[in-house]
C-alpha cells in the first residue's frame, strides 16, 4: 500500500501519494481555506488523500506551518493559519478519518527530512536547510539525524536576528532574517522601486501590474536597482546562514523553497557573504547549494515521515 | 594512575592532575611565553605535567585556543599565540615527552566537554556553552554529545554576527559577538567612560589606575554609566545566544569563563534579551544559567578528554 504526504500551508494544501522509495504516484493541491477552521481544513485534507488513494494508505506524514508536538501529535501554534489551532489533535483526528497512523512535523523540518532521505542527505550527513518562501523556515541535520529539540523547534534559521534594531517580525522579535530575505520582503522592496520609477524593466515585465511582481520576475528583469535588492537580501541570508554554520559546522548550507529557484542570481551573493562571515574554519569545506528536491522537498518529507512511521 | 589536563591560553598555561571521577589532585599555572615558539611552549607544558605527577600519567587532554585536528592531532591555526603553530604535532610531541597518549581539542570545546561530563551535562543532554573571556568561545552539546563538525569548529558562538556593519573582529569578519561582549570589549568601553569623566565610582575603585579596570570591578562600581555598558554587552550576548537557541533548541544556555562570574548583573539582562528574541518556542523551556564549573571548566574538560581517551 502507498504512503501519503500532506503539506499544510497558509494558502494551499499539497497532497501526494507515493512509495517508500520516494516515487510520487499522484499529487494535488487545493486552497487551504483556513477561515473554515481546523475541522474544515482537516476534512479537506482527508478528502484529498482519499481522492488520490481511494484504496487507502499505510501511513501519512503531515507538515504544519508552526509549532507542533512531534510524532502523532497536536498542532500547538500555527500563527499563519486563521482559526484556533492551539492544541488541535491533528494526528488523532486525521488518523480516525483515514484509518491509518498520521505523523506530524513542522513543515520546514519535514522538508529537511525529505532532503535527508531523498536529497542531499544521500551524500552528506551534516547540513542546514533554509526554506525560502513566504516565510523562512529551516532544519538542521547533524550526523545523519534531523535535530528536533524538545518541541521540534530547532532549525529556525529565519528567526536568526540579522539586524538588532530591525523591523518587528511576525514572531514578535526584531530584525529576524525572514523580514529581509523572504519573498514578501523582496517583493515589497521591488514595488517601492517601481513606485519610485527606478525599475523600468520590472514595470514592463509585469505590464504595470504590481500583483505580478515576484522573485522569479525580479531575477530576470535586468534592472540594476532590482539586482541591488536581491543582493541585499542575499547578504542578510549569508549572515544568517553563516551564523548557523559557525554554530554547528555543517558540510552544506542548502537553500530550498520558491526563492531558491532564482539560482545563481541569489546563490552567488549568498556564497560571497558566507565567505566574508565564516572565518573560523576554512570556508572551502562548506558548500552553499540548492535543494535537490526544490519545490518538492515538503511533499518528499511527508513521504519520508510516513515511511519512518514518525521515527526521526 | 592519574590523568592530566592542560589548558593552553594566550597568557597562561593551566595544568591539573586528577582522577577519572573529576577530582582535581593538584593544579598549577605558568605564563605561556608564546614568544618562545611552539617547541618552548610544549616543553614547558610537559615540565608542568611532570612536576605535578612525577610518577607519570595515563593520558593527557589538551585544550588549544584555535583550530586543531581533533584527537591525537595537530594544531592547525592558533591566532592568539605568537610563533608558527600551523601544523604543529602537539599530540605526538607531547606524547613522546610524557610517554602517554595526548588528546587535543579546541579550548572552548574542551570546556564544554567538562560541562558535559562534570557539570550541566549531568542534568540535561542539550546545551550551548559560551565561554566569556578575552575572546568568546563555545560548545554545542546535543543529545548528550559534543558537536564537533569535521574540523571540530562547531560552537563558535563568539563569531555569530550581531552587527552586520560592526567592527572588524580578529577572525576577519565584521560585527562578531566577541567584539561586543568579551572582557576587552567591556573594559574598553569602561575606560572610555572613565576618560570622559563619566565613571567616578569606577575611577575611585581602581584608584586612578586603568590597568585595574576589569569586568569584576565594573560589576561592583555602582556607576550607572558602567551598568549601561554591561547591559549593552548583555544585550548582544542575548542576541547571539538567542540565535544559537533558535537553531538547535537546547534546554540550557550556559555562560562560562571569567565574565560569567559577574553573576546576575550580566545574567539578568542576558535573560531578558533572550526572552525578547526567542519567540518561536516558549522561552520558559530555555534556561539561561552559569557554568557549574566556572573558571575550572577548561581544566575539567581536559580530565574528561583524557578519561575518554579522546572519544567524544
Amino acid at each position: 500500500m502507498a504512503l501519503a504526504s500532506v503539506d499544510l500551508g497558509g494558502t494551499n494544501i499539497a497532497v501526494a501519494v507515493g512509495t517508500e522509495a520516494g516515487e510520487v504516484l499522484a499529487e494535488r493541491q487545493a486552497p487551504t481555506r483556513g477561515e473554515e477552521g481546523p475541522e474544515g481544513v482537516l476534512r479537506r485534507m482527508a478528502a484529498l488523500v482519499r481522492e488520490l488513494a481511494p484504496e487507502g494508505v499505510e501511513a501519512v506524514g503531515v507538515g504544519v506551518p508552526g509549532l507542533c508536538e512531534v510524532g502523532r501529535g497536536r498542532a500547538l501554534f500555527l500563527p499563519n493559519l486563521p482559526g484556533q489551532w492551539r492544541g488541535v489533535e491533528v494526528g488523532a483526528m486525521l488518523g480516525r478519518e483515514l484509518g491509518c497512523p498520521v505523523y506530524l512535523l513542522n513543515d520546514a523540518r519535514m522538508a529537511a527530512l525529505g532532503e535527508l532521505d531523498y536529497g542531499h542527505g544521500r551524500e552528506v550527513e551534516d547540513f542546514v536547510l533554509a526554506t525560502l518562501g513566504t516565510g523562512i523556515g529551516g532544519g538542521v541535520v547533524l550526523g545523519g539525524r534531523l535535530r528536533l529539540g524538545s518541541l521540534g523547534a530547532a532549525g529556525e534559521v529565519g528567526h536568526q536576528c540579522v539586524e538588532p534594531d530591525g523591523v518587528v517580525c511576525g514572531c514578535g522579535a526584531r530584525g529576524c532574517l525572514e523580514m529581509y530575505a523572504s519573498a514578501p520582503a523582496l517583493v515589497g522592496e521591488a514595488v517601492r522601486l517601481v513606485k519610485m520609477g527606478q525599475a523600468p524593466g520590472l514595470l514592463e515585465m509585469v505590464e504595470g501590474d504590481l500583483n505580478r511582481v515576484s522573485p522569479e520576475v525580479m531575477a530576470r528583469c535586468g534592472d540594476k536597482s532590482v539586482q541591488g535588492v536581491i543582493e541585499r537580501a542575499a547578504r542578510y541570508l549569508g549572515i544568517g546562514l553563516a551564523n548557523a554554520a559557525l554554530l554547528v559546522q555543517p558540510q552544506r548550507l542548502v537553500l530550498g523553497g520558491g526563492l531558491a529557484q532564482m539560482g545563481e542570481v541569489l546563490l552567488g551573493p549568498v556564497r560571497e557573504e558566507v565567505g566574508r562571515r565564516v572565518k573560523m574554519f576554512p570556508v572551502e569545506t562548506l558548500e552553499v547549494v540548492v535543494s535537490r528536491l526544490s519545490a518538492r522537498a515538503g511533499v518528499m518529507g511527508g513521504l519520508a515521515l510516513a515511511r519512518r512511521r514518525g521515527v526521526i
